[in-house]
C-alpha cells in the first residue's frame, strides 16, 4: 500500500511516494509551468506506482475551491498564474487514478504535517505560517482545518508599520499588509539585497521580527492556539526566532498567559518536509475515510 | 425538563429558565457585586426549579479556565474584578445543583445562540463580536468553539490608527488595540460624549466604522467564516452596519470573494437574547452528552 503526495507550489511541484508508515520512499520535483506540462510529469511519476497507490494528498497554491458541494471543488480558482486559473486539479488526477484525493492548501498541508509528526504533535490547535516569497498561513483544531466560506488567507492580515520603516509595502491588493511588508520581496526591495545576504545584526531584522511578532500576537488573540510554527525562507535565519520572541513578549505585555515561548513560537520540526509529510498523512486519512 | 442559563457579565448576571424547546420561561437579573452575594441570588433563583432542572449553561466574563483536565477548570481566573479572581464558578454551582454545567465565555455563548437560532443558523463557521464597554469575540466551527491554550481574546487584536484620529487608545495592556480604540469608553474619551448621544453624521462614526471594518477584515483573512456578527451597544447605532460594509469593501479590495456583505457582516438576529439562548442550547447539549 502506497500513498502519494503533491506539494503544488508556485515555482515547483514536489511529488512523493510514502509507505504505510508514511515514510518517504521516493521524491521528485518538477517546475511549475503550464497545467498540461506539469501535470503530465506528475501523472507519469505516480503511474509507476499505480498498482499499489491507494490515495493521494495534495497541498496546493491558491486560492482553491475546498467546498465539496461546489461545482468547482478541487479547482485552483483566481490565481494570478493565468495558466492555472480555473484548473480542475482533483478532476485531472481522478481521470488517471481512481483513488481518494485529499485536497487542501499548501500551508494547511504543512500545518497537518507538523500536527501529525512535528511540533504540533499531541496538541489540539496548531497554526503554521510560511514566510518566503509570500506569506501564507493555515490552522487546524483537533485535526480539522479552520475554514468557512473559503480557506484562510492569513498572510494578508493588517499590521502596524514599524516606526523605523518607511517602506510602503508591495502587496498589489493591500500595500502594507503582512505579506506586503514582511515577505522576501519586501526585504529585497527595502534593502536591495536578498535576505540570505543580509547579516544578522542589520537593523532590518528588527523590523522583520516586529512584523512576524505582530502576526503571532494577532494569531494568539484570534485563535489562542497551542503552538505557532513559522516556516519558510526568512525563518531559516537562525537568529530570527529569538528576535520574534522578544518583540512578541513586548506586544502581548502579559495580557494572556501563553505556553512558554520556546515551545509556543517555533520553527518547523520537519523543516522542508512538513508539506510532503502532511500530504501523505492526509492521503492516508482520505483512504481510511473512503471505507 | 428545564434548562438554566447564566450570562455572567461584569455589571450584571442574567439568569433564565428555558423549556425543552429552549423557549425562555423566566428571566431575572442581579447586579455583579461579590461572588458570595451574586451567587446566592443565582442559586436561590434556580433552586425554585430544582426538581425539573436538568442542566445549566454558563457564559461568563473572563478570562476563564476552559481546560477540563485543569485543576482550576470552571474558574474565573485573572480578571481585574478582584473579588472574582480565582472564583470556582462551576464548582459553586455543582455544590447546589447536581446537573451537568456547560462552561464558556460570554461571547462564545452569544456566538452559539446565533449559531443555533440566529444569523449563524445552518452555517458552518460563525464569529460573534460584542462592541460595548469592552470588545470581545468568540468563534465556532461546526458547533465547536475555536480555542487552544485558552479561549480567544479577539478584542485585543492590533489595528492601524485612522489618519484623522489622534486618540492614543486606552487599553491598559496595549494602548491602541481594537478595544483600546473602538470600545464605548474610547468613544467617550475621544468626544466627551456617550455614543448614544452622538448624531449619526458625526465624523467619529467613520473612525469607529474603520476600526470595526479592520476587525472584520482580519477576521475574514484569519478564519474565512461564513458570517461575522457584531453585537453590543455601539452596533445599535443603525447607521453603523452600512458604514462598516463600505470600509470593509475598501480594505479587502476584492482580494477574496466573501458572501454578500448584507449576509456576511451583520448584527445579531437575537439582539440581546443571543447569550441567554446560547447558554440554554449549551445546557441542552451538556445534558445530552451526559448520557
Amino acid at each position: 500500500m502506497l500513498y502519494g503526495s503533491i506539494e503544488a507550489g508556485g515555482t515547483k511541484f514536489v511529488c512523493a511516494i510514502g509507505n504505510e508508515d508514511l515514510e518517504i520512499v521516493e521524491r521528485v520535483s518538477y517546475p511549475t509551468t503550464t497545467p498540461e506540462e506539469t501535470m503530465s510529469s506528475v501523472i507519469e511519476f505516480f503511474s509507476q506506482y499505480q498498482e499499489e497507490l491507494v490515495a493521494i494528498g495534495v497541498g496546493s497554491f491558491g486560492p482553491i475551491d475546498i467546498h465539496k458541494d461546489s461545482e468547482t471543488y478541487g479547482y485552483i480558482t483566481s490565481t494570478p498564474k493565468l495558466a492555472w486559473q480555473n484548473f480542475d486539479f482533483v478532476g485531472t488526477l481522478k481521470k488517471s487514478f481512481d483513488v481518494p484525493v485529499a485536497w487542501t492548501t499548501d500551508v494547511n498541508a504543512a500545518a497537518y504535517g507538523e500536527y501529525v509528526f512535528g511540533n504540533g504533535k499531541g496538541l489540539s490547535s496548531v497554526v503554521y505560517y510560511t514566510i518566503g516569497t509570500g506569506v501564507g498561513g493555515g490552522a487546524l483544531q483537533d485535526g480539522r482545518f479552520i475554514e468557512g466560506f473559503s480557506h484562510p488567507e492569513m498572510g494578508h492580515m493588517m499590521i502596524v508599520p514599524h516606526s523605523d520603516d518607511d517602506f510602503k509595502g508591495n502587496c498589489p491588493f493591500h500595500g502594507n499588509c503582512l505579506e506586503g511588508m514582511a515577505a522576501g520581496p519586501a526585504i529585497e526591495k527595502r534593502s536591495g539585497r536578498k535576505g540570505q545576504d543580509i547579516p544578522a545584526d542589520d537593523p532590518i531584522w528588527a523590523i522583520e521580527a516586529e512584523y512576524i511578532a505582530q502576526c503571532a500576537y494577532n494569531t494568539t488573540l484570534m485563535l489562542s492556539p497551542d503552538v505557532i510554527i513559522f516556516g519558510g525562507g526568512v525563518m531559516k535565519q537562525r537568529h530570527m526566532v529569538e528576535k520574534v520572541h522578544q518583540a512578541f513578549k513586548r506586544l502581548l505585555n502579559n495580557y494572556v498567559k501563553t505556553p512558554s515561548l520556546d515551545k509556543y513560537i517555533v520553527t518547523p520540526a520537519l523543516e522542508d518536509n512538513a508539506g510532503t509529510l502532511g500530504c501523505l498523512a492526509l492521503a492516508k486519512n482520505a483512504e481510511l475515510h473512503a471505507h
